[in-house]
């Protein structure tokens, strides 16, 4: 299926199957039962892309708002916002700060604990069972990535592979949302050419392509958002195994134009 | 190769062979040579991902640095951050205005004449030959995607392709680069699900998704940025025909917390 060919090949597999997530399921196990099922092997190179919905899901990281106690500040950003003064308290406790607050359009883009840079800092409601639940970004993502990763280590047939958590966020400038990787494991987050010469010979300009991010938008294309399909498979990318996770893509405060 | 299977299942393949781009060659003539030549076949629904480069050197969108005087404005504005004058005066021709300007890093972040947010307004010396020559973004890049994708129609034994121009550019708050769709034709730049349910039956929190800007940053996956891969093919993923460009994606100013 996919043998190594000269030209350039690579697939994105939607695996199918994975059941609804409860906390304590196992994704490594969930993962390689699907894979079985799903007759789809196991390739060296292999990246499993993971949605951050399940890992949550299976990490305990989901809060029904009834327990939630709102604070002053939560209340009155929720008054600003329209937003629900239990759901503003949890994105604040996932929060180092508030980026842009818009009152108008009920608008929060939080950086969280992590260091991303989104709107209700991660939190979503969608996918969730339970009126009024919500999930919450796993604590440490890298952590969660590399969890799976040795889950998977020693049960499937192949040496290199590597783990990537990915969740959807908006952008400034441009319409629409697409997935970014919040977590990683077992591949380098950054491809760095800044060594490199071109076609042509001359250096190349753009030196730092953010590979990850790269990996968890493209798994997206068979993910689909109304489908239960939270786990891609990436197979055939030549990639760099690495231990350094997703804090690589954080750009420092100081260096960043847009705070 | 391509044959519909039950399981979901997407392609990118990296078209190779296509010679140096001059000004006046056509792109979609190279694209089926190449394609014959790969022995690749046409697939319905085939994307052609073709990157920003080869348009703008057909389109004879290359320029000389000897061929610009900078003006007093280019001339000021390259003391401070240390850039060539006339690259600094080409950056401001192809530019509605300033978004950020980093003299201590040699930063210029532009708004282009098109609306897109990138630094140096997405003139790029990689990958050009000649001492000094740089490429501008294509003037009207949604045009240049209806071209190819004109000049493919009734030679190519398919009904339903699009083609996606992609260009290179880096994001706020995360290091790396990625590839963003600059020109679209024959594919919804977005998918809107405002009126989807999810699998557990709530309305979808993420609601636009930015179908052709996924489509260009996979691409890259088999293009590389060092290699002369300037065409890839995403075969197998189901969207929506349209005639809309990527103006759908750019952001209005007045909505943009950004700016």
């Amino acid at each position: 299926m996919a043998k190594k060919e000269n030209r350039k090949r690579i697939e994105i597999l939607a695996l199918s199957g994975i059941p609804e997530v409860a906390e304590g399921d196992n994704i490594g196990d969930l993962i390689t039962d699907a894979i079985e099922r799903d007759a789809l092997g196991f390739c060296e190179g292999d990246i499993y892309v993971v949605t951050q919905k399940i890992v949550s899901k299976s990490e305990g990281m989901t809060v029904p708002l009834a327990s939630v106690v709102p604070c002053s500040e939560a209340l009155s950003i929720s008054l600003k916002t329209g937003k629900d003064p239990r759901l503003v308290q949890l994105i604040l406790n996932q929060s180092k700060g508030i980026v842009r607050l818009d009152e108008e359009r009920g608008v929060l883009i939080m950086e969280t604990h992590h260091g991303f840079i989104c709107a209700n800092a991660g939190i979503d409601a969608s996918n969730v069972p339970g009126e009024d639940t919500v999930t919450l970004l796993p604590r440490d993502s890298d952590a969660s990535a590399k969890e799976i990763h040795q889950r998977l280590s020693g049960v499937i047939p192949v040496n290199h592979f590597s783990v990537v958590i990915s969740d959807t966020f908006g952008r400034p400038w441009r319409e629409g949302h697409l997935n970014f990787a919040v977590g990683s494991y077992g591949i380098a987050p950054i491809n760095d050419y800044r060594d490199t010469i071109d076609a042509v010979g001359k250096p190349l300009n753009v030196t730092m392509v953010a590979t990850v991010d790269i990996v968890a938008a493209a798994a997206d294309l068979v993910s689909g958002k109304a489908t239960n399909t939270p786990v891609s498979i990436i197979r055939g990318l030549d990639y760099e195994s690495s231990p350094l996770g997703i804090n690589q893509l954080i750009r420092d405060r100081e260096k960043d134009l847009f705070r």
